[in-house]
């Protein structure tokens, strides 16, 4: 990957926010008012409402592509206003993690390493007044911005301990198959699963001679090919995505409509005959 | 707020041109065009379209976030082409506003005071040939830029007298009710009510030992929490959201949804037993 | 149009990959990996997905609107992964389009005029690892940003002769009436035809004394109008959008809903009684 470090790191956005709504503008707004010359960079704001788990895997799939001391804040906050504690994290990749912790963060903490988090209590970094429904304006964004001006991320509150973690599930293995869940809906009706190429790639070499094939819930079986391409227009097909899981699409259309399928919709990889 | 005043102010769009079309892109492109070291910010181009209630709000939301010296360009316009005015307003808050006069600034330049307002008339400010559909790029786009570029509001065209206002209506009190309406539903699917929190507090003070409770319409009265988290998975909860107004949201769901509403939909505080 | 040519050209992106996924974002994050002072704008990433003619018509009634050096990025990709070529352009009019070789840039070429093409094939301007799915990360944003940061163009691949072209279809004339069709929906679900309006007015100088009206499908006639403003609510008109082309719109609704029409419903301009 790139590694030209930038003298400005960006912020990097990602929220749940959507597109309707003035939520995600008045963040930036924020970051404009504190630190002006902060590059700001939206990941999305169309992470579907409310789902952590899906907000989580969009962040591991992005910070990798961004500079090395990029500043993330990622607010999916189904929580906002309880007791989930407001965080920063400082990975061992030098990247900097904000939001809430309610996994969110988890799944790049996991890949970035876990150097230190605090959690932001300093009245200081805040807004001056902070509401209940949108610490993305009152703690998060402000947070970002004097992370950017180079505030300490120590100056931030206290050590934070404990940070909520989120798992995808484990694939299982069965006797000729690899049984895995839907845990994303992309926005072309893709449906992400659990199950790793890696993953994949180590059982079938139990089965060298076999045709892999892959069924949702208890559809017909679905080949597995190397390009959306190679599926005539209509067909579903199964690849390898942009994130590495494998992935059922369907060319032209919506994998998620043709299988009646959603977040937790069984995916299944069999050694054939 | 902050205030650390930026040397380089941004330009911050609004608009109904959602999220689909190239119409907010055109006019980043025409403010990199005369602007170019000018930074752009979106604040949404997700307002329902042709609502301009739902842009003032949001525009009124969103303005005291931004640096002091920024310049709005609001585009919500369902009359383009017909009688109403392109006008820029500078604000005696220091902001410069710029759109079109059928009341999608009016919420903003209530709260930050009118300090003078030119109609857009100014050809050397425009593009060159000037379409009837999308004054966005060729008459606010350009004069946001110029505007930036530090020419007077002056020279952009005349005086413009009789600005076109906007109210949201007034909460009324009955015997042991306050009756308000839906003026607006965000993405989440929340109802934006017109029923302010400190308007609420002064009437509550008069039924100091009641609970309060919310209806939707003639739904079953729903409890006010200090925040979302408060309400269980799938219920109904009363809050005054971000807008400082009286929201009902449903977690993990809709509140439109759940209880058919939309814009104008009764929502009504009540003392209780 | 705007002539002031910027010292930092920007980077353009239009693309079908949606708001709601980080893909768009993870463009953006490629980019300032490589090229941190490279200011990027989105132009739209709401394409209809898969939709080449969306995305071609998009680009062209945007590229004009940007500064002159612009780099534009176009990645409607249904072949991705497939035989297609990934292609970057130098136009005569000085723009660079990159994308892939499958007719979304094309109708940008037609009008900037073609200099030279290549094919992106240069191991070192793209990611080390180049997936089958996700071509926008891994060759495209790079190619715009070695563009950026001043690559020559024939550095990145050798020469592309033959580019995939695209046609919108001629409307075609019959006794008394002009018969093209509907080309692309927009968001506002108003039908934009392949009708240009340079071809109308030489078409109806053979009908000095008629009206023109226009029909969708086999509706009732639709009064040409010069704004949106000038249709009563919720009724139907024509006008020459921002397009330059004929669209049929609703007022305060949605065309394509009203007339059930979508891409190819036919467009009929007649020169009445």
């Amino acid at each position: 990957m790139p590694t030209r470090a930038p003298s400005r790191p960006p912020i990097a956005l990602l929220s749940d926010f959507g597109c309707r709504d003035h939520y995600a503008g008045v963040m930036r707004g924020v970051i404009a008012s504190l630190a002006p010359a902060a590059p700001v960079i939206d990941i999305t704001h169309g992470v579907p409402a409310q789902s952590v788990i899906a907000g989580a895997l969009a962040l591991r799939e992005s910070w990798r592509y961004f500079p090395p001391a990029t500043i993330f804040v990622a607010v999916v906050d189904p929580g906002v206003g309880s007791a989930r504690r407001p965080i920063a994290i400082e990975t061992r990749a030098g990247a900097r993690l904000v939001g809430p912790d309610n996994g969110v963060l988890w799944l790049t903490v996991e890949q970035a390493g876990l150097k230190r988090a605090v959690e932001l209590r300093a009245a200081r970094y805040r807004l001056a007044a902070v509401s209940t429904s949108f610490h993305g304006r009152d703690i998060f964004a402000p947070a970002a911005a004097h992370l950017w001006l180079r505030a300490a991320l120590s100056a931030l509150g206290p050590p934070a301990a404990g940070l909520a973690e989120l798992s995808l599930g484990e694939a299982r293995e069965g006797a000729r198959e690899l049984r895995g869940a839907t845990v994303y809906v992309d926005g072309f009706g893709n449906l992400v699963s659990n199950i790793e190429r890696a993953r994949v790639e180590r059982w079938r070499a139990r089965f060298p001679s076999r045709n892999l094939s892959v069924k949702v819930a208890g559809s017909a079986p679905v080949g597995i090919r190397a390009t959306y391409g190679d599926a005539a227009e209509g067909a579903p097909v199964a690849i390898f995505g942009s994130f590495e899981l494998l992935e059922v699409a369907v060319r032209d259309g919506s994998a998620a409509r043709q299988f009646a399928a959603g977040p937790g919709t069984p995916i299944t990889v069999q050694a054939g005959g």
